[in-house]
Formats: structure tokens, C-alpha cells, sequence
């Protein structure tokens, strides 16, 4: 950063690799904008996977940059630097004050940044938060504005029975963890995708006049049917469609089931009543709900249902949901940068953004990027289009 | 057999081992019973783990013989042919026409020998069938007797969703397979273990005095906390206890779950939604109860309940449920057999036996057995007491 004449210093975060920090100042301006990135990526294995020279090549193939970290997020956090290199050269300031935030723990949770960021509230504040950490719509080939965040609540819940695995002719006088999760797990969500936990959608954030039409506008604008290939199914849950599709994937808090698994499940069959049950799953939450809070709302419901002996494992994310307005300063800036640039209006979702800062300083923050589809995040021959860099 | 003295042939099973079947006549007397027993083993298998000399040495330790089959169930087949043989020896006959049914694939459920007992049914007609393959109760030290057997249904139900597991972000437009398959399952068993499935327990065996009456007999023998010691357990379930757990565990029909799983069970967590989760289930039936009505029964419940779209694997066991009265002459002559060698009056159950030959002829069948607790059965270092396999 220094190089390209940027101000930058590292500030050390405990149990946790440094926060790279630069407040760059304008004169031009009093308002600020937090640069977000993160310089840590995922593991690159399996490596043998990959072509072009491996996963720290940075292979340039047919204007296509191959290497980790190409989209998520190295490639958003040189496009923040050399945009304020560029703005330095040519017009000898940028038009605003830039405050540079890249963290290097993000693939895992920012775990050990939250003291840090209650430590110098001060210092980061902002008039707005950006994260190039985004992508580009797949179908209208424009990027994603994202004004708000599901947070994700993580739940365990073991079921046991037998000290051992039991012949089944016992069934009749032994607990079977796998009925007992199913009996329990058949209290907590209905057919109709309705958590029957009390008091689950308390203070649920209200959809406006505003979120009613950008979702019909991105309804207007994107194709349902290429998602349904994608995901390789006839028709969505629930035979959800059009604006409807739009409005629960955004605004639905879930509880997903990410897996489950008991007893025997090889080839064959074989006549035991398992000792162990296990289910995981996700909660997505919307802004207004509290994770603490429905982490004892969970307890207590299975308590209430007669099942206070299933062992609960939960902890929630480091982001907490939000969700901004786009008539915030932040949200009307980027989308007007990204018609610039793309030469028409991105699309403007109301999920995801980076945010363990936002647990304790309130920045509107929006999300957006410039992943291609097909960049392969988080997997093999991750790769950048180079006029999708420059574009970002 | 033939050094023995005793008659046999083998006889030949289309695309299985062949029987071996003898006749021995007795001058004294018009009653024939049916010896019983099988020759194959389970893989012996992991063979590392035997001591004595391996599965096939059929090391004598301490008066233990140690060796795959020495209780289950060449122990048993031995033990009918020396019986006779001393009997011709010391006697000149033995005291009723026993006919040797000897076959060879009872450990993968006799899936070969039906249409043999089809055709020869009249060959092997008898008034009372005897089957050594059983066990010394473990806690009352005698023989225990069964006057019947519960069959298995094995079902299979899979749910499908996505071509892949897809990010959970997308939960509130997909298919979720695990959730699928808790919300059918949770309409075929309730919590108090009764199976919802229409018309299941249509015709279901009434217990008479004579099987409440051999219940309570056994309760007043046997200590039920030695079997939840055995368990793991502080209860049996729904907090069953003497006598109604002795009738739960013998009378009522069953659905067992052996095994469920659905996406990423390992550690840490996966935001997705699984593309398929499978369960596999184990129903005990009870004699009246027809195990092809019951699959049937089992896919009209599911359509019905809006799961007709879940795969269903269904197959019953080669045994038909069944039960004999303990007033049967098979049933008192084991029963007095066992208080002149053992002292004292075996426990008297309702379940279990071999029973291919029982969809095609009737014959009253009985199975006991002599095998000690900790004969490792199907598992490494099988053994027989030699105190016992003399008493047997």
C-alpha cells in the first residue's frame, strides 16, 4: 500500500493475524467510507485440482487470473487500492475520505476481531461501509447490491440412547435417539416452513414500500427458471414463484438442516436401535432478531416439548442481521458507480455483507463485487475475468 | 452322520448349499420331530482378533470351545446327532422318528430353500419341529424356550432435492430432503411408540391367559435391572417396567429406525441444503400380520400423507411371524427336557425360530439352545461352554 502511496499500519489483534488500517483524508470532503476486505482466503487443497500453475500462480489465461484469493477477496482489495492510486495520480486526491479496514480471518468467522473493533470505535467510523467481497449477477450480468444480512445461528442437537448400539428386538423398552430428534425436530418446523418455536418472528423486520419494489423490479429483471436448472429441480417449495421466490430466498428467516446422521447407514440393513442421534442445523435470521435470544427461545421450546434431554450445542455467527435502506447515501453511491460502469442498474438484494464491525459501531454497509459466475470461491482454479477486475 | 449310525442325503437347493436331510424310524412310537439346525457361520472375520488359535482351530480352554460355529449353530446340530447316536448305542432306538433338516444358508435367511420345501413338503411333515439355535437366559441360567417369532419387515425411505447440496442461503425456494423425511416419519410413529399407519395392527394377536400367565411367571424369575444395566439405561422407555415391559418387548409390533443420514455430518459446519437424505427402518411384526399387506400399507400411507413422491425400498424377511401354544406337545416335551437336565423350569418366551419351512407347511415349532452368555455369536472368539453343549 505504501508503494502505491497509500497510508497503512498494522494493528495487532489478539490470538489473531494483524488488521492492515490506512485513513486516507480528503479535502474535498467530510464524508468517510470504510474500505472492507479481508486478506485471508480458504484453503487451497485439493491442490492437484488445479491448473494454470496451481493456486499461487496468478496465472494470466485468455484475460482470466487464476490463483486463491483472485475473486475472494484479494482481487476486491487491490481494486479499493488501485482506485485510490489512480484517483491520487490523476486528480491529486480522491473525492472523499477513505478509511482502509482488511482484517485476515474472515474465511473463519473474524473470531478474534470484536475487541479490537470495540476498542477503536472511534477510529473507524464512517459515513458508509463498502465490501467488494460480491458478485455479479449471473443472469442480468450486473453486479449485486446487497443492503442487508441474514445472520446465521449454528444448532446442535445430540440425541442418546444405550451406552451401545441395542439389538431391536428391545426397541420396545429403549430410547431411540433417531425418533427422539425426529419427534423433536417435528416441533421446531412445519411443512409449510413455519418455525413453530413461540415467539420465533417477535419484532421481525417489515417489509416496506421500498423492498416491495426492488423485489419486483428484480423480478422483472432476472430469470427464476436459470436458478431452477441450476439447483436442478421442476419447481421451487412450496411452488413459490416470481416475486413471491424473490421475497422468501431474502426476507424468510429459516431453519435449514445442514445434515443428520444416526445408527447404521452402510449397505444392507442391520437390527439395532442406534445410541446416538445427531442433527445440525442453520437459522438464518433477519434483522430485529435477536441470536441470543433465540438460542433460549430454542431451549426453552424443547424444554416446553418434552425434550430437555437433548443436548443442545448453539453459537451464532459473528455477524448480526441488519438491513439498510436504499435511500442511504452509501446505497445511492454504489448504484450509481456500478450504472457507470456496467452502464445500467445493478441488481439490489437486501442480504449479506461482512459485519462483526457492525455488532458495535452502526455503519450502513452495502456489499457488492465483481465475481464472475463460474469464479470457483472457495474451490479449485478460483480465477478473476480481468475486465470484471477492472470494471470493479 | 453316516459314522454315527444315522441316516442322511444330501439333497440338492437350486442355486444354494445342499440339505442335508435324514430319516430315522423309531418302532416305539408315531410322533416325529423335526431336528432343526444349519451348518453355515457368519464370516469369521476380523480374523486378527481371535485368540486360541483362530476360527477354525477349535481350541478346548478351560472346558470352553472356542471356534466360529461352536454355538451357532454347529454346536446345536452336533448336539442333536450325538443325542441320537447315544440313544441307538445304549438303547438299540431312539424313542420317536426324527427327521435331520440340516441346511446351509440360514445365516443369509434361507433365501434358496423355499421352493425345495415347496416340493417336498410331505417329506418333511412332523408333529413338532425343534430348533437348538437359541440360548441359556443370562440371568436365570436355564434354557430359554420360544413358542414364536416376530418377523422383520426392512424398509427403506430416500428423499431427494436438488441435483447437488446447495447453498442453504436458497432454503426458502428448495426441496430440503432431511426435513422431507422428518415430517413423514413423524406420521408414522407418535412418541408413544404406536405406529399411525392405517389398519396396522388389523388382526393383531390377542394374548390369551396362558401368555399373560407365562409373562408373569417370568417376571417373578427374571431381574429386569441386570438387562438396563446391560443397556446403558437408568429406565426403559415410557417407563415401562415387569411385566408390561416383558409383554412390550415380546408383544408389541415395532418400528425401528437402524440408521438415517443427510448431508455433511462432520465436523464443524456446511451451509447447505442436502440433496438427499435416506432412513432405514426395521418393523417387527407380529403373527396375524401379513408382511406384504404391510408394505402395501406402508406406500398408501405415504401418498395419502402428500410423501408419495419419497422412494420406498421395502422387503420382508425370509420368516413369517408366528406362535405356537405353550400347550402344544412340542412345547411341554422341551419344557420337561429342560427341568430333567437343567433342574429347573426354562423361561418360557414368545418369540423367535427358524422358519422358511413354516410358509409352507405347519409344523409347531420350538427353538432353545444352549448357548452361555458371552458366546460371541457372529463376532470374534465364539465359544460353547462344554458344561452347556453336554447339558444341550
Amino acid at each position: 500500500m505504501h508503494k502505491d502511496g497509500l497510508p497503512a499500519e498494522l494493528h495487532d489483534i489478539t490470538n489473531g493475524p494483524p488488521l492492515v488500517f490506512g485513513h486516507l483524508k480528503s479535502s474535498k470532503s467530510k464524508k468517510t467510507l470504510l474500505c472492507y476486505s479481508h486478506y485471508d482466503v480458504q484453503p487451497p487443497e485439493p491442490i492437484e485440482e488445479w491448473t494454470h500453475g496451481g493456486p499461487w500462480s496468478g496465472a494470466l489465461v485468455d484475460n482470466i487470473i487464476y490463483g486463491r484469493g483472485a475473486t475472494d477477496n484479494k482481487g476486491g482489495l487491490l481494486a479499493f487500492n488501485k482506485a485510490a492510486k489512480a484517483f491520487l495520480k490523476v486528480r491529486g486526491e480522491v473525492p472523499l475520505n477513505l478509511k482502509f479496514f482488511y482484517e485476515g480471518e474472515e474465511e473463519i468467522g473474524s473470531v478474534h476481531l470484536g475487541p479490537w473493533v470495540e476498542k477503536n470505535k472511534k477510529l473507524i467510523e464512517a459515513d458508509g461501509m463498502h465490501c467488494l467481497d460480491g458478485s455479479v449477477d449471473s443472469y442480468a450480468k450486473v453486479p449485486e447490491v446487497e443492503l442487508g444480512l441474514k445472520s446465521v445461528l449454528f444448532v446442535e442437537l445430540i440425541a442418546k440412547g444405550g451406552k451401545k448400539d441395542i439389538h431391536s428386538l428391545n426397541f420396545p423398552l429403549v430410547p431411540s435417539p433417531p425418533w427422539d430428534l425426529i419427534h423433536a425436530l417435528g416441533t421446531i418446523m412445519d411443512r409449510n416452513r413455519k418455525i413453530l418455536i413461540k415467539d420465533w418472528y417477535e419484532g421481525l423486520y417489515v417489509l416496506g414500500n421500498e423492498e416491495i419494489e426492488l423485489i419486483n423490479e428484480k423480478n422483472s429483471r432476472i430469470n427464476l427458471d436459470v436458478l431452477k436448472k441450476e439447483f436442478g429441480i421442476n419447481e421451487f417449495v412450496l411452488k413459490r414463484e416470481g416475486a413471491e421466490a424473490i421475497k422468501a430466498r431474502t426476507y424468510e428467516p429459516t431453519a435449514n438442516i445442514q445434515g443428520m446422521i444416526s445408527g447404521y447407514t452402510g449397505p444392507g440393513t442391520k437390527t439395532i436401535v442406534p445410541s446416538e442421534a445427531k442433527v445440525r442445523l442453520d437459522f438464518r435470521l433477519l434483522p430485529h432478531m435477536n441470536p441470543q435470544k433465540c438460542i433460549t427461545k430454542i431451549k426453552k421450546h424443547l424444554v416446553d416439548h418434552g425434550f430437555g434431554h437433548l443436548e443442545v450445542k448453539a453459537f451464532d455467527s459473528a455477524e448480526p442481521p441488519y438491513k439498510i435502506s436504499i435511500k442511504e447515501d452509501i446505497s445511492q453511491a454504489i448504484i450509481k458507480a456500478a450504472i457507470q460502469v456496467f452502464g445500467e442498474k445493478p441488481v439490489v438484494n437486501g442480504v449479506s455483507a461482512e459485519g462483526t464491525i457492525l455488532k458495535h459501531v452502526w455503519i450502513p454497509c452495502v456489499l457488492t463485487g465483481f465475481a464472475n459466475s463460474g469464479a470457483n470461491l472457495h474451490a479449485p482454479d478460483e480465477n478473476i475475468h480481468v475486465e470484471n477486475y477492472i470494471k470493479g
